[in-house]
This record gives structure tokens, C-alpha cells and sequence, in this order.
């Protein structure tokens, strides 16, 4: 049994997962989960130092890593030991979820039944597809599209021209206009002239009282989930990359853009076009100036500012400097 | 009587907007509006010395402002003197304009009723409002949402798949596919936790002969209106917040930003990317490089570039200083 | 007979043309071409020193250009010398091509017909214009609009609310939700307060193999044709302008925006929200960094970063040089 609402899951043992290595054990293979999250049968990977802390104490049951790596996992995780974690990870991935490589257009939707939804609100053209929840009191937009299996809680706002998709959204939520919400993210790994698509088997989850404004753009995780926190406000044209961990009270101005996997804490603000590397961990009560590029990790309470970005002090003195 | 269409507006005496402060007056509020505009009976605000000059003049009836600016507002205008100026804005647009602060969409949508537009051409599927004007040749294409009470003028191209609400549209206006116009502009006021939504109550007024490239995205008033000026062109994913008011002229590039409630000149051009701040004054005739950063105002007929941006010259200065 | 097949074209006599010209000379005009692709009876234009080169061995039957730049031009090449060569070059365009100034939305769509696409699944509401290909074990997504001509590959996966025009399209593409591609470009002749659109008479060619994330936007050619090569994956909100030509196996991240007529060569990779200036010749295997603004050449192999974007080895001096 899955936990995965959004992705059919095939039942493959491990041994059938790894033929050439000859494992001497083998398991039903229950889930493929980052580090933190991974439990007994389930399968996780570790291709990077700065992820040393977590593998540490991973109770995954088995771990795809490289042969510099695997001496920190703990030993009770079985270890695969490979050269390219992320191509033996989407290998795997693909054989366990063979439809989350690519995003094939929901063709269950229906015009919303409304004895099913007599508490939500429909514009016109709304399409829905098998098994959405939409809490009362919501109102859904003209020509907007929830795909099968999306969860809306009560009172949200979700406006017009809209796509969602493997995505469970909380309460209070607003998402304007044009919005696209939950789909693949920019993960491949180029081989030889080819591109290997990485399967995104991660969902989107947006907390209670989250506001979205228009054309912003939320890929969905690709091993694990994007997240907006509680009361997170984000302005037009934002982007947000697959496995994006926002907390609550930010405030992300429009046109910043957030490549993969970083994670930042509460009560961060972001000013316009800012940009956001990959893999990064921004703390609370950080402040990052507009037009920003941050490629390092920040600590709590700083403000930054610039390209790349630093603490404001030495910003302004490098603009001192500058013009002296 | 209100001149505002967009939003339905309660009547309610100024006494009763404000009965802790005991007021020795009385009148039924007409309107809540920017210094500049505010008349009798109407509500203004007061928040930042840069507004001194304007405020000085206002004909406001009453401001709402701090205790530190109420000195420069005119004797006959009354003050409710507050510490924090836009949520009292706020709480008091919200008790006369109750609908402005979440973008409802507009469940009164219907296709469009041909003997009442008998010279508008439209695609398939578009959606109007009640009470929604457009003139005749103009021509709106598919899967296009015009919400109640917009105007669009003769000879207009409205491309296919774009939201537009709470605007005035001119003659001669192309508008490409996917843009989102007229929702509600990025306004809150964290306190505690809860973010109070500024009710948006001005409008989008794109003025004749403009042309706005596919998947822009511009932001309705907060208290002011949102003006493009007449013949101005945007190019692709341009993203105007609210307030924003651009001359006639102006020439805006790819994945320009703008912050809130900066006014531009005539015949500003804007290289690709650039950002421009909040509140800030942009003169006639300047240029603005593609990716700069603008954080002060600009006279007429300057050029400038970088981040922070800085007039050509002193940007060449220190890339040569750099360099050396 | 006319090779475009998404522009309705005049038959017009180069005299008639050029009427104050007095032309020793007549042909039908078959066509108008850029310098390189131009041959018997087709009008070029040569309006930069910069492509010298190409004018010197340029097929077209006539050429227009200025009086500095006629001499490299072959001499069984026709000469119309002007002083503004694009505002030439739209008039005429204009003339034999009269509806490809502005993007009337196509109204002729409708519902695809079923027994015409066998092999093909639509989701809900999709709209087809006249004339449509779609190769077998296509998926169009719901909302989605293909105008006329247009024409789609095999096994390709286009999602919903994506409006595709004056393009063709190759197998096995992948293109996400919201995108607007095939769009008239920025391009306009600003004279006297008064913009002349610039008639956009060429395509956007995606090959084989591309994947293009939600919501960005490729506009078409003007004179030439917009090409993205085999294997090329965008990520999110990425910005392509008329005539970029971008080779095979490129990685453009989020955000990215290319001014118009730059050429990538293959495998070039480009970090999120970085910007290339227009008229740029960017060589194989170049990485530019994330947040860069490229405003010159790239030779092959070299990585850039920094704004403007310099060799990463400067821009590692430069930044230490800052930091003392």
C-alpha cells in the first residue's frame, strides 16, 4: 500500500530492482523517500556531503550512494553503491512509478458534479478530475483545471485559468489567475546526447492562508515534496522549483525564482527578481534585498543583499568602495 | 453615489468609521483616494514625507496620517493622527469596500450575447460579466474571461486565454495571450502572525494604442489606479504592480519588474529583466539597462544601468576600475 | 507560391514596391528572407556591419540596406538604399504580408475532429484551427488551442491552457501548462509618437525531443524563424524573443529571457534568470551562470558569469578584489 495518492506504484521486490548486484537480502520495496523521511522497506539516496547529518541516522532500509559516501550511513541501511546516484535513483524511480517521468494531461476530467461539491462555488468551464476534494465555502474560477486526486480545503479562493495538479492545499488559500501548480519539475540527467527524465513522485503543499498571486509557476517534488508554509504570501510570476521548502510568514515579491531543493525558515522576505540557488538553507527572520542572487547558505536574522549575495554591511561598503 | 464601479461600497458615516476618536464631525464618506485626488467628503492618507509637497495641498476632508506629519496637511483637513497609517487604511477601506481585498472570481460569466455585441468578434468559449463594454472591430479570442464592468474600447485585439477584471481599456489596445490584468496587487500588513489583505480598490486603465506581450501580469490599484500610457508597448512576462502609472511612449522589455506605485515619463525605455523599486519617480525620455537594478529616482533624459543602477557613465567608471 | 504557410501573402511586383524608386528591373517577389537564406526573386535586408560576411555571399535577388554597408553586398544583388532600413523593411513586409503585424486570435477553432485525429487524445474543450497535423499518440490537454496550420509531431505530450500558433513542432515533445508560443515578437518602429508594428512573418521551430516548463513564452521570427534544437529542455517562465535560434541538448533554467536574434550553439547551459542581450553569437558547451547578463560573444567551451557576464575567472578576481 502507497502512500503516493498521486502516482500509480507498481509492487517490485528489490532484488528485481538491482538484478546485477545479487543481493543477498530482499524486501517488497514500500516507498523511494529522501533521508529524513524514508523508513523500514523503503529506499532513499545520498549523493552529497551536505546531507552527511541526516544520512547519519536515516532509517531508510536501503540507500543508493557513491563509494565516497556510503561509510556514513548507518549499518543497518543497505547500501548500492553507484557512480551516478541521481541516474541509478531515476532508473529505480521509474521502474516503481512508471508515470511520473512525464506529465500526461488528466483526460478524466468532468464538469463538476454538484451534488458531489454542494458547498463550493463554480465559474463556468471548471474541469475536475476522479477523487478531488474541494472544502466548503471554496470557490473555483472559470477554465480552471484541478486533476484527479488534488485536496482543497475550505474557503479557498482559487481564481480563473488555472492548473493543479498533485497538490494537497489547506485552508483560507487564494491562488490567482493563470497559475500552474504541481507539475513536473526541471529534473534530467543529459547521457549521451539523451535526456533521462527524472521522475517527480513528490506532490506540492500549500498550508492554510497562503495567497499566490497571478502566473506564478510550483513544481511538484521530485523525491520529496514542495512546500509553502502557513500565511506565506508570494506576488506575481514567482517561481518555485521542485522540492522548495518555504515556511510560514514569508513574503516573496514578484519574479524571484527559486531553483530546487532549497529550504528556508519562517518570516523571510525576498525582494522582486531575487534569485535563489539550489540546495541552499535560508534561516528565519532572513531579509534579502530585490535583484539579489544567493548562492550561499544564510544564518537567521541576516539581511542580504546583492550579486551574489552578502550581508548589507558589506554590500554597502563594496558600493563605497566602488565608487570611491 | 460612488464613481467606483468595481467594488461595491457601503455607506457609513465618517463618525462611525472611526468611534473611539470621538470626532466633533460628521459627513457621509464618498470615497477613499490618493492625496492628489481626494476631494470633499473623501478619505485620504498620509504615510511618508516624499509625499510632504502633495500632502501640503490636498483637499482631502480628512487624512489619516502619523503624528509626525500632520503638521504639513492643510488646517481644513481633518487628521486621525495613528502609528501605523496603511492598516488603518486598510481597516477602514475594508468597512466601505468589503469585497476588495480577496479577487472573488466573477460567477455572473456568460458567453456572450451576440446581439448585444454586434460588432466584436469573439473565439470560442469566452466568458463576459455583467455590464461589460467593448467597442466595435475589436475582436477577443478564445478561452478569454472578461469580468463585469469592464470597458474595452473600439479596433482592440484580446488574444486568447487572458483574465481581464476592474479595467478601462482605450482604443487600439493589443493584449496577447495568457496576460492577467486587474487583480488584486501584492498588499498586506503583517501583524502578528495574520496578514491583513489591503482591499484594492483602484483599478487598470491601459490607455490607447498600447500592446502588451503574452503572459504579462498587471496588478489593479490599491488606492490609486494602475496606468499604462498611451501608445507604450510591453514585451513578454512583464510584471506591473499596483499603483504603477507609465507614461505614453515607453518601451518595456522581457521580464521587466516593477515594484509598487512608481511613476514613469514619456518616452522611458526599459532593457530586459530591469527592476524598478517601489514609490519611486522615473523622469521623460530615460533609459534603463536591460538587468538594472533601480532603487532611486532618475531625472530626464538619464541613462543608466547596473545594480544599484547609476548613470552609464559612472557604471563604465567602475567596470573599468574593476577591471584593472 | 509561397513557402509560408501562416501568412496569407500578396503577389506583388517589385516595382510596385518601390514606386518612387524608378527601378530598371521588375519580378514577382517570391519572398523575404534574412541575408543567408534569401535566393532568386526574394528581398533581403543588411542593416549591421556585423553580418558582413553573410551579405557578401547573400543569393537574394534585392537587398535593403544603407548607403555604408551596399558595398559589400555581391554585385548581381539589387540595391535599395534607405535610411532606415527596418522601417523599410516593415513597409514592404507589410505589404506582402498584411496580416502578420498583429496576432488576431484565429476564429475558426474548433472541437478537434475526432474521426480526422484517430491516433491523437484531447482532453476537454481543446480548440483546433484549420488545417491542424497531430502525429499519432499525441496528448493535447484540456483548454488547450492549436490555430491553424500549426502542426505537431508523434508522441508528443502538450498540456492545458497552452496556446500554440504559427509553429511546427517535432516528436516526442514535451511542452507544460500555460505556455504561449509562436506569438508576434517586440518588435516595432517607434516614429513620431506613433508605433509601426513590425510584421512577423516567420515560426518557432521546436525539434525533436525539447521540453518547454509552464508558462513561458517563444515568440516567432520576424524574418527569420525561431528555433529551439533537439533535446533542448526550458525550465519555467523562460522568455524566448523573435529569431533566437538555440542548438541541440541546451539547458535554459528558469526565468532565463533572451532578447530577440541571438544563436546558441549546443550543449550550452544557462543558470536561472539569466539574461542575453539581443544579436549575440553564444558558442558550444558554454555554461553561463544563474542571475548573468550576457551582453557580448561567447566563444565555445567558455563559462561565464557576472553582469555584465565575464569569464568565471574575472569574475572570481573581480569579486576577490571587491571583498579586500
Amino acid at each position: 500500500m502507497s502512500s503516493n495518492i498521486f502516482f500509480k506504484k507498481k509492487n517490485i521486490k528489490i532484488k528485481n530492482l538491482f538484478p546485477k548486484k545479487k543481493l543477498e537480502f530482499n524486501f517488497q520495496v514500500k516507498d523511494i523517500k529522501p533521508l529524513h523521511l524514508a523508513r523500514k522497506n523503503e529506499i532513499t539516496f545520498f549523493d552529497s556531503i551536505k546531507y552527511k547529518e541526516i544520512a547519519e541516522v536515516t532509517q531508510a532500509s536501503l540507500c543508493i550512494t557513491t563509494n565516497n559516501l556510503e561509510k556514513y550511513l548507518p549499518v543497518k541501511c543497505e547500501k548500492i553503491v553507484v557512480k551516478n546516484v541521481l541516474f541509478e535513483l531515476a532508473r529505480v524511480t521509474q521502474l516503481i512509478y512508471p508515470t511520473a517521468d512525464k506529465d500526461t494531461p488528466d483526460l478524466s476530467l468532468k464538469i463538476p458534479n454538484k451534488s458531489k461539491y454542494k458547498k463550493v462555488r463554480f465559474g463556468n468551464n471548471v474541469l475536475i478530475g476522479k477523487n478531488v476534494k474541494i472544502g466548503k465555502n471554496s470557490i473555483i474560477g472559470s477554465n480552471s483545471i484541478i486533476e484527479q486526486n488534488v485536496s482543497i480545503g475550505n474557503n479557498c479562493l482559487i481564481g480563473s485559468g488555472i492548473v493543479i495538479k498533485n497538490s494537497l492545499i489547506g485552508e483560507n488559500v487564494v491562488i490567482q489567475d493563470g497559475c500552474k501548480i504541481g507539475q513536473k519539475g526541471f529534473g534530467f540527467i543529459p547521457i549521451q546526447g539523451k535526456n533521462i527524465k527524472f521522475p517527480h513522485i513528490g506532490k506540492v503543499i500549500i498550508k492554510d492562508n497562503v495567497e499566490i498571486a497571478a502566473n506564478c509557476t510550483i513544481d511538484r517534488g521530485s523525491v520529496d515534496d514542495t512546500v509553502i508554509g502557513i500565511n506565506t504570501y508570494l506576488d506575481n510570476q514567482v517561481h518555485i522549483a521542485h522540492n522548495v521548502q518555504i515556511g510560514s510568514n514569508c513574503m516573496i515579491a514578484g519574479q524571484v525564482g527559486f531553483a530546487g531543493s532549497s529550504r528556508l525558515g519562517n518570516n523571510v522576505s525576498i525582494g522582486g527578481q531575487a534569485g535563489i540557488s539550489g540546495h541552499l538553507k535560508i534561516g528565519n527572520n532572513v531579509k534579502i534585498g530585490g535583484g539579489s542572487g544567493v548562492v550561499k547558505d544564510i544564518d537567521d536574522n541576516e539581511i542580504v543583499m546583492g550579486y551574489p549575495a552578502v550581508p548589507l554591511k558589506e554590500f554597502l561598503r563594496k558600493e563605497k568602495k566602488g565608487n570611491e
